[in-house]
């Protein structure tokens, strides 16, 4: 492992993340060789990192110890710490610290913080000082911070007053945002009050945008089944062909858009490795009906979008 | 600690629960005791028992590793197992595993169980299976479940049909339920829809009405402060002085309506107490403002109810 000094700080984060899909045995226990080779896959593929323990990961279905063990298998079994950002935010302060501690040690370039989600109406002033906890107890110089803005589930978010104030306050430490507010008001609003900020949307479809603004990329979902398209259009951004790489990277999400996101990416997986352990989910998630994983395959099939980056 | 066998299963539940205010030390560790101190308190008071680690016990700032600390701390300096329901429902089935398991090895009568809360928008299916998974990985005959149903925060919660088919795969598990939505129409329905199952409203008002409609009694947040006068109430259910007494306990609730609860409960218990550690609160929770507390101090003071209680 790579030795840190005080004055060796990780590079900023850029470009194309994929929230790593965790896929899990019939027993519902951590499938960790398929994980190792769906993380090296999406490497493989383009993507730029990894954010483990993303939403789409069903990471806040894993327990505190199971994300630690979990972490350092990834990273043993030589997935590049430097190139992870996992997700380390939990409702609790000590778990967040733990889990936050756990992964700078590990060499992971960033984190991606959710805010304490479960109680709901919390002020600005609070949020701020369970950063402040969490940043002053880690207390390490490596530490980057990527807030994890995503209120359509976790339902407690970032304000733009809130953000600038935790810059202010840690402008080596709070160095991005992944924002999956799906809100490009939003998202316009991060990358001109911000600039220079690590701004990664969640949504793909904003990528070109993102990035023209100024932006760092784009942390999304569908990077676990289009990392190649996504790849080509990050490095062909300001070309011409951007415009129509953009267009079929947008081709993806309306393929499952009438079902559950998560059982859709693994039934997509399942199908293009030809492997049904990935179909394995934990609750409180449920595999989609045979009804609707053939209306997404279609679907998926009609897209074109898999011949197309495979050429 | 009294020994257990497969037929000897713990009492149904009954009667007034506060849910235990947590205190924290001014660098926001556990004050274990303190929280000893109020626990058996509330009990001297008049609670049938408590429920450490519920919504108004912050317990969702605590990490898993301190809720297990703490749990046995709790136990260790005399409070009755017996008489407590800790909350143990996370967003992760084998840190709920974790907690229950380690309850009921403890000797606690129940747990309070909330739903897995991270991912909205799940199936009853899916909630199903979590609790399954949680129930039979617990495996021990002693497991008594309340459902935690408490929408407001958890936003995920349990539908009267998800109820019902949880009572009919774990009968001798799955025995009662907090609900704390607020709607006396689904209060109502439970009450109704599942005679003998321990019904608790998480609404003090709705004391007297769920007690005579065969529910098991409230787990509400003012307990902490109300005790002695609820149990009055309960105790008294049914004769010529209940109405006066379940008016007096609704008189508590509207003295910190425009502030957050737990901070102002938080404050109240410093006044009365006379105790300013008691003003500590983990983030995302902040203080009052002066002004809000000199508010809902007066409107405590203009109650009457601390001196009603008293007499």
């Amino acid at each position: 492992m790579q030795t840190h000094s005080d004055s060796h700080t990780p590079a900023l984060l850029r470009g194309i993340f994929a929230p790593t899909l965790t896929p899990v045995h019939a027993d519902l226990s951590p499938d960790v060789e398929r994980w190792v080779a769906h993380s090296k896959q999406l490497l493989a593929d383009g993507c730029h990192g990894l954010c483990p323990f993303g939403t789409t990961s069903e990471a806040n279905s894993f327990g505190i110890g199971e994300r630690i063990e979990m972490l350092e298998q990834l990273v043993a079994a030589g997935v590049p710490a430097a190139q992870l950002m996992p997700g380390t935010g939990t409702s609790a302060i000590p778990d967040t610290v733990q889990l936050t501690a756990h992964a700078v040690k590990l060499g992971c370039s960033g984190v991606l913080v959710l805010p304490p989600f479960y109680y709901k109406g919390v002020s600005d002033d609070g949020i701020f000082k369970a950063f402040a906890e969490v940043i002053e107890r880690v207390g390490d110089t490596r530490l980057r911070v990527y807030l994890y803005h995503i209120p359509p589930v976790a339902q407690v978010g970032f304000s733009l007053t809130l953000i600038e104030r935790l810059i202010k306050a840690y402008p080596q430490t709070v160095v991005g945002i992944k924002d999956s507010s799906g809100d490009w008001n939003n998202l316009q609003a991060l990358l001109t009050n911000f600039p220079g900020f690590g701004t990664f949307t969640g949504s793909e479809r904003y990528l070109s945008e993102t990035v023209r603004l100024g932006g760092a990329g784009s942390i999304n979902a569908v990077a676990n089944v289009i990392a190649p398209l996504q790849r080509r259009l990050y490095d062909k951004l300001g070309s011409d062909e951007a415009a129509e790489l953009q267009e079929a990277v947008n081709q993806m999400r309306p393929v499952f858009k009438d079902v559950a996101p998560i059982p859709a990416l693994k039934t997509i997986v399942a199908h293009v490795r030809q492997d049904p352990n990935w179909l394995n989910l934990r609750p409180p998630f449920v595999n989609l009906t045979e009804a609707q994983s053939q209306s997404v395959l279609t679907a998926l099939a009609q897209s074109g979008l898999l011949e197309r980056q495979a050429a």
